[in-house]
């Protein structure tokens, strides 16, 4: 089966190319979009890939203006993929009335409930139609993926490698929602998408699948101690003791005096480019 | 005389900070802002200093959040200064009716035609204010102070430097309108903020300084080869001839590829930035 896309822009950067794609997406049943960065090795051979899940309200754009990461993306030679954060303009009614719900806020889960499971599979596309769709049309090494994210794309980042460690070979977070089943977000997110059984949440929860993941591989995650979400919405110390419970290899630095922003993340991408570079490339 | 600077918001980047301000402009008779970067460095001492003028249509945002230039000011302990492209909200009509013309669209001239006189005095504010409100608020070495930028900020930074090369010791530019008098975003703004008098236009036109400028420090120049304004609007040739005619020492280099966006100036931001360092850092 081949799937089409529709490259929208494209731009000469650190001697690669941005693009920015659209495709449709059979997985969520809409259009879906993506920004991608081909270091400049991907002319010569597939490289390793990475993906990066971005954060409440953003889009494809976010990340791939502001953060800095194709320097360090040329430099290794690593294919950057950031999808945007959730299907848009899919007819649901009120997906666009919350910006911590709906449209911008997938949360990265496949929906159960109505009527956003007609659309809502971002796990799904995530793992599944995504990678596939990318070996299709770039030259990557498939079986040298990972997987990065902020704040709700961290939530998704780790999600995604602690239940597929076979796809996702190595993961990182910064400022990630850690354990989502016990913030505000998480539980307003997963009680609309997945229903009021708190059991189908644990598969979406960092800090629940940890404890049976067997990972393995180093995590690292970064935080900014000025972050004002940090006390009421992410909550790393409870995935941290969670992989101390499991002995889950994990790096948890925190910053001081780093807020939420694209500041942050851009001060220490250059790091995670590394953390996915020592296991990606050869 | 004391001026007082309002502190909008603070993030903390690469060690450093980064400043959103606001002021009461006394030579554009409106308020301001400029976003400012400091370095670590200048916790300890005074530092130098490093304008940055930005394009059309946009703020002291783009840079700030797009450019990738705060790791290099803290490697190099270089304060960053990047002022709004014009004053705003002023009551002049038709202000915001043209995005090559008004607000976001200074073009650095201090306006002699009514209205715009009344408030783009964005020259004087370059060269004067702001450097006098920066060395007022912030920990630098005033006889360190160096200029860049990009389209018509790069415009902008070579008639400042050009004809202040007392105060500003370093110039470098990315994609510049070099020679305004010739294309026609620069006679559309000229005759507006100057009227038809072309011989005051010589004053803003860097191909036009050049002949007599004598600055004596070399250029450095870069430029997109896939850059869609680049046969019309930027005339970097004109620049080039103009400099060798008098033995202006300029490094203006073509990159194939490479278009007028922030994918661009972020890739050659290193770049400029080692080039004002050496100037300007012991």
């Amino acid at each position: 089966m081949s799937a089409s896309i529709n490259l929208i822009s494209e731009y000469r950067c650190f001697k690669g190319t941005v693009g920015f794609c659209s495709h449709q997406s059979a997985t969520c049943n809409s259009e879906m979009k993506f920004a991608v960065y081909q270091p400049p090795q991907a002319k010569l051979q597939p490289v390793p890939v990475l993906y990066f899940l971005s954060g409440l309200t953003c889009t494809e754009e976010n990340f791939t203006t502001k953060a800095g990461a194709q320097r360090f993306a040329a430099e290794y030679g690593l294919m950057l993929v950031a999808p945007d954060t959730s299907p848009r303009n899919t007819g649901i009614a009120g997906e666009n009335d919350d910006w911590d719900f709906g449209s911008g806020a997938s949360f990265y889960v496949d929906a159960t409930e109505e009527p956003w499971n007609q659309h809502y599979q971002m796990y799904s596309y995530i793992v599944q139609e995504l990678p596939a769709l990318i070996a299709e049309h770039f030259p990557v090494k498939s079986d040298k993926q990972g997987i990065f994210g902020h704040s709700m794309g961290g939530h998704g980042a780790l999600v995604c490698a602690l239940r597929n460690s076979e796809i996702f070979k190595s993961v990182s977070a910064l400022a990630p929602i850690a354990a989502p089943m016990r913030c505000p977000w998480g539980q307003k997110a997963f009680t609309n998408y997945l229903g009021t059984n708190e059991n189908t949440w644990r598969n979406y929860d960092a800090s629940e699948l940890v404890k049976a993941a067997k990972y393995n591989r180093p995590i690292l995650i970064d935080q900014g101690s000025a972050d004002k979400f940090l006390a009421e919405q992410l909550l790393p110390e409870i995935f941290e003791q969670a992989c101390k419970d499991v002995n889950q290899p994990l790096t948890l630095r925190f910053h001081e005096g780093y807020d939420h922003s694209y500041y942050f993340i851009s001060t220490f991408m250059e790091d995670h480019i590394r953390h996915h570079a020592a296991a990606l490339c050869d």
